[in-house]
């Protein structure tokens, strides 16, 4: 058996709240947020080691080809996914492509993650236990009692992780505070290691219609090149959802590798500013800019010069036609705004 | 002796503290930030009853020459002023040229008043007083504890109005707290009643060789069509100095005329917004934008939309490639922003 890990990319979710830099036309995976390659760049880089990764698998709307074949090395495959239906389905078209026993890292294309090292060590526990048939996510460090994202109890040691407990939908912040507290919980950040055989006979016995519509449509592909195109028709039956509902939380052997790697999904504005280092007054400015008794202020300019006064923990964002003004607090709101859905 | 008041408008200042809307080659005076018509525009309105008002004479630089002559009215009289010298070298350029037995009302270019009814009746009552050689001050009505304006006690009634028991500088907030509590205080608002020679008189007593080098200024002066240009070089001698210190602070017959007219000198970005209107949660939006969860926040946009989350208090500000956010308290500071000077 090989030891190379198949990094399976997935290209979904418009970042709506990071407009107006993150657009329907260039969305965040593809903008260069933290440091001069791309989220998806960085993504790819952190599976580049030819000594422990294959080339990538990239999964993708038909919208974003031409950024993934900017982007990603010609050795990628790019699966075109003939509609959008969540991370199951997208995930169970790389398994069906891929041989049975090809141990698939999957990641999302738009988080960032600083500590490159600690990222490598944990793929590299999460595909040992892969390779045994464990149903693994990473348990990102919960650094804070965050409520937008789920949470995962560890149980019994497994190899050098855990078996999972539970998992926990996105909890109010008392819930939260308590996890924090009690201790043995971990972020689900939407990494997973599986083994593509043992992916396909978890999706088999939790989702069955789902796995054979999956299968059909990847059986009847089109290849050309790099690019694989699934038939539309068995694909656009699949009734979409999460890889943690279809399998996840179903299956008896979900396992949890705790990674603490500097982890962001970058998910808004104000992860963004928290992910990026700032001066000593912790303001952050990329552009041109002035700043007068401003703390925590993030100032992100494609052009005009910003100039700012007084000010603490306040986001502005200058973007062709479009300038956003928020308060950290208020950057969850943002996709809300209806210029952004325009 | 005629009734009629001749106005002097003072287009001095730059306005720097309304940056970036007020720049070197278009002030402050001369934009519609209030209304449609501009702060310059709305002070001549204010002195356009010809049957109380002579046509006005304004003094300024060369580099608003301009604006004044597509603003002002032709019967205007437009005394250039060879250079800056602060108000008392401005007034005595005008008084210098006017009839001796002319009432002048002096009056800044870039102030607000909400009420020309109110102002109108200060006016005639000021005019009274001036006719009998007063020099007559308007006494703003004091809203507020404001430590940026200069304020004067009054004292004994003399016409319709009071004599000056004192000129009293920028105070610290506590004594500006003290005169609102005390009363009997009003804010100086740089608006002013003299008769010509009654002026001219005052001034040669205290500072001569002002009152010498302005008449000389104006005897050799450059007459053409509404334009009087007086002789550079006597005015060049002339130490610049205001109003205040060099008249108003000397002559034992200045007088206050109380007035409540909804005055604002615009000063910078917070008082603009307070001069204007806004809707049920205190915003006050010019251009495209879009607000939520917002109190209290100024848009001012030629162009861009603007959207703001969760902000209070804040003016945002986007004019050509500046954009300018501050909090009220920091509005104050935007004339100390290095772009302000370029």
């Amino acid at each position: 058996m090989t030891s190379t890990i198949h990094p399976v990319i997935l290209c979904g979710g418009s970042g709506t709240r990071l407009w107006p830099r993150s657009r329907r036309d260039k969305p965040k995976p593809f903008l260069p947020l933290l440091g001069e390659r791309t989220l998806f760049e960085q993504t790819l880089d952190r599976c580049g080691d030819t000594a422990s990764f294959a080339p990538p698998v990239v999964v993708a709307g038909a919208a974003h080809v031409d950024h993934i074949l900017a982007q990603a090395p010609q050795a990628a495959t790019l699966i075109v996914e003939p509609a959008a239906k969540n991370t199951a389905p997208a995930i169970a078209l790389a398994a069906a492509l891929l041989p049975e026993d090809a141990v698939m890292l999957v990641c999302p294309s738009d988080h960032h993650i600083a500590d490159a090292c600690a990222f490598a060590e944990a793929a590299a526990t999460a595909a040992a236990l892969a390779r045994e048939d464990w149903m693994v996510a990473f348990g990102i460090t919960a650094e804070r009692p965050e409520t937008g994202f789920g949470y995962i109890r560890r149980g019994e040691p497994v190899g050098d992780g855990f078996r999972v407990d539970r998992f926990v939908e996105k909890p109010d912040l008392a819930t939260a505070e308590a996890f924090l507290a009690e201790g043995g919980y971990d972020w689900n950040g939407g990494i997973f290691a599986f083994r593509a055989g043992a992916f396909m006979a978890e999706l088999e016995a939790h989702r069955p219609e789902m796995a054979r519509l999956a299968r059909e449509s990847v059986n009847a592909a089109r290849h050309g090149g790099q690019m694989v195109h699934p038939d539309p028709a068995p694909f656009a039956a699949i009734a979409g959802e999460s890889v943690d509902y279809a399998v996840m939380e179903n299956t008896r052997r979900a396992a949890v590798v705790p990674a603490a790697m500097g982890w962001s999904d970058v998910g808004n504005w104000a992860a963004l500013r928290d992910a990026r280092g700032g001066d000593a007054d912790g303001n952050r400015v990329t552009g041109p800019a002035e700043l007068i008794d401003c703390r925590n202020v993030l100032v992100e300019s494609d052009g005009p010069r910003v100039s700012v006064i007084g000010l603490e923990d306040v986001v502005i964002v200058v973007d062709g036609n479009e300038v956003l003004v928020t308060s950290i607090a208020g950057a969850q709101t943002v996709g809300k705004l209806k210029g952004v859905t325009e």
